[in-house]
């Protein structure tokens, strides 16, 4: 049935079309085979390294042919489908390669001080004491309420609604607009909550586009991209270049531009997707900008999806305004319209697997809400959570503080950077520096850049996000997470990565 | 390019075979536009209510087409992808309608004892007692330590190993064997941890099949299998019919059969899917089943997925065989074989979210962790159920207990259904009991069935799952929950269905 799906037009018609439309088309399907079988294999060094571990389109994996299916002990392992061979080989980008080799020797001040120290891993650890204050007084009372007998092993244990408690979205709902500073209201009814970001991320995609699609996203851009959306929904993501020149701001004619190109080429673009703040810059999307991106995806029947995951993790003078603050106007379509955001980094809670998204579109709550079936939170984690963010008192003076210590430690290293004669671009909010380190470069490129991030890595022991991970088409920038460490490590940082720049400096 | 995709194989072949291949066929595609704009409506009762919700297989969503795309200020939704779009709209089977309807009208003994008895819910109360007890006494130290100052809130926050905590697959590796009696070891390796079983299902099933490909499922099978699977995997589920009159054994003859029957029309079949011990019926695979089974997958170069999440859910004097235990022997090629493990049914905890793959494939290993991004289980019910896993006493107390409350409650019901003059299939496992009330259709079809179902949803208020649902090919077997509900509301239960039966038995 699968080879004659492009005849499903046909077959549904009357059945005297049935015949005559099937017939030829088997013929050329038949025609089709013979030759893919006859056709002679392509010189071994044709494929290059990225395309070898792309699967091949014909449904059998690398490892398996017509000819060789493993048989009774055979000592290869049964053929996986196409799409786990590759997602299994995948290379990984430096982004990860980092993260694994400091997993195998991570710093600690007093017990691993000569070990790897992470700056590429966006965790935010300067407030989680308070955090661990607020589990210590009410983590009891939160899952097993005030008193002994008043448990409700019911709601703990059983079955949950899909989406999420509805007293966690009220409660989310709240924090959000707490997050913009009451700017906006959210409506309960439009979260869908998921295990995470990434889940909200990919099941949003899977909504708004069919494999073969694409997105529109403006680069430097978070290096998961790529695997949250790429690996399972079949979407292709096509960064458009900000530069440095421009301060890394987002150009419409650029989006305009790569719009068209995709087109030419035959693809579908269903969506533009951007970080705001953005990850890795730091930087805030104006509201004049924002105005233009939604003429821009109305204009042509694009979505948005708007990622706001660092909205309360601003610690700058610019004031950060979310795309949802646009929609009470009423000027523009808002079923076009998605914000994702989660608890990852506004809270700090990563490990808790808190993601929302917050969509406009009634089809796409629907959708999205039935695929959470596959990424829900767990329910004494929706309970604890219910717990924190009623109390508004600990909220509040959470994001305070928060953002007076991002404020703080992001300063300490700027400042620090600059001792060794880096430059960060200005930044605004999230968890990071965005550093460019280009003139330490040996050679301007992709090649240079990636050379002195692992001489960064490997002789000062210091994990950096190199820029091409994020699609940034200029050499030579970092993003460096300023979260992971304690103003104490502060020094030790600087001087493990100015040992490297001195040597870069040198032979430069 | 969605509607070329057909010509791939073409495409790729030599140059001058494109135009003289893809004219032909754009002609056809042209006519099929052109049959398709010009066809009249069907009338308006020609499509079955179930695929009058299927999605067109043009790429192009049922609310958009090419000459009405929503402009600025439209009213109708921005276009969602053709999936989701399926997704949204899909027609909810009676499985999914009762569940729904007891949502509206939940039934309390106190509060409302009119209400919807849930009996079409796989979910265990009747151990819940002990769970409470369990985390009354341990929460706080499980999370915290056992006293203030001992709580590392960076184990609980911050981002966590992709396919779960190591310490938790130990002890996930200890419960399982528990579970089986010893009889088989576990290799933590080899587990991945995913939130709940149903991810685990999907993510397995991405890895072992291509989009168009097939499992072979021995029916009745669990009704979440249909959207676990299909939802997003593009994977095709093919019944096999298991008959009363074989006592719903598993056939080799007929898995040959329906083997053959897919490979005739093209279908790749890649794995043959089971419940075991049986959802719904309740049945054990016998041992000597287990072996012509990994003969018929090797054999045919399949995969076997066998899920094992009621193997500690066992009451009848049969003892249950996981294939673990089968592939210690070294005869067969392991790594075809992947067991899906939970503890939302042998813990009682579906709230927790808590599923694993076991594989004996590398490959599957790989690829499955990565998917783990999409559905991690939150760290701190991670933590909590490392320490209640670890409390072996109580593992072995709430198994025993368990499993004695299980044996107990299905005999109630059994003998109170006999009284209503229906017959239980004899189960060993589950929480069903597999009822034969086909002696009360009015008429020997899914029809009859499903009107009977009707009446003892809306005029018992009774939930039960119908055959149907779970694509039994015999009309009037109903799946029947035996521990959402207590002892005391056994007589209810039975109580309430004699009235439908008996109004049906007089108009027979």
């Amino acid at each position: 049935m699968r080879i004659i799906v492009p005849l499903q037009g046909i077959v549904q018609g009357r059945g005297g079309l049935i015949l005559g439309s099937l017939i030829p088309c088997a013929l050329l399907y038949f025609f089709q085979f013979y030759l893919k079988r006859n056709r002679s294999s392509p010189p071994p060094d044709s494929p290059s390294a990225s395309t070898a571990n792309l699967p091949e389109l014909t449904g059998i994996p690398r490892n398996s042919s017509r000819t060789s299916l493993p048989t009774r002990g055979s000592i290869r392992p049964a053929p996986v489908s196409s799409r786990a061979t590759a997602i299994a080989r995948a290379s990984d980008s430096a982004y990860y390669t980092g993260w694994k080799k400091w997993l195998e020797d991570p710093y600690h001040p007093t017990s691993n001080p000569d070990g790897i120290i992470q700056l590429g891993l966006s965790e935010n650890h300067l407030s989680l004491d308070l955090i661990e204050e607020w589990l210590a007084a009410n983590l009891q009372k939160s899952l097993l309420g005030e008193k002994r007998g008043d448990l409700s092993i019911c709601g703990l244990a059983t079955y949950e609604p899909l989406g999420g408690l509805m007293d966690l979205k009220m409660v989310m709902a709240g924090f959000m607009s707490k997050i913009m500073r009451g700017s906006v209201s959210f409506n309960p009814a439009q979260i869908i909550l998921t295990a995470g970001a990434t889940p909200a991320i990919e099941a949003l995609s899977f909504c708004l586009a069919d494999p073969g699609n694409a997105f529109l996203v403006p680069s430097p851009y978070y290096p998961g991209f790529d695997r949250d959306i790429k690996l399972r929904t079949g979407i292709e993501l096509i960064p458009v270049h900000c530069r440095s020149s421009n301060n890394f701001s987002l150009s419409i004619a650029a989006l305009e531009r790569e719009y068209k190109q995709a087109k030419k080429r035959g693809i579908k673009v269903r969506a533009v997707l951007l970080s705001n703040p953005s990850n890795p810059v730091g930087n805030i999307l104006h509201r004049e900008t924002l105005y233009d991106l939604l003429s821009f995806v109305t204009d042509k029947n694009l979505h948005l999806i708007s990622d706001e995951v660092y909205a309360g993790s601003t610690y700058g003078t610019e004031e950060f305004v979310s795309i949802a603050e646009l929609l009470d106007t009423g000027v523009f379509d808002n079923s076009r319209v998605h914000i994702i955001y989660g608890l990852s980094k506004d809270l700090s809670l990563p490990g808790f697997r808190v993601g929302a998204i917050y969509s406009y579109n009634e089809n796409v709550i629907a959708a999205a809400s039935k695929l959470t079936r596959f990424s829900s939170i767990s329910l004494p984690t929706q309970h604890l959570l219910v717990s924190m963010l009623s109390d508004t008192k600990f909220v509040e003076e959470y994001l305070k503080v928060n953002r007076e210590r991002l404020a703080q430690m992001h300063a300490l290293f700027v400042e620090g950077l600059k001792q060794l004669g880096v430059e960060c671009f200005k930044s605004s909010g999230g968890f990071y520096c965005w550093v460019d380190m280009s003139k330490f470069l040996k050679s301007y490129s992709v090649k240079g850049e990636l050379e002195l991030w692992e001489n960064i890595l490997n002789v000062a022991k210091v994990v950096l996000t190199p820029g091409a991970s994020c699609h940034c088409i200029e050499p030579g920038w970092f993003r460096c997470c300023f979260t992971t460490v304690t103003e104490r490590d502060v020094p030790l940082v600087m001087n493990r990565i100015s040992k490297v720049l001195k040597d870069h400096k040198a032979t430069h």
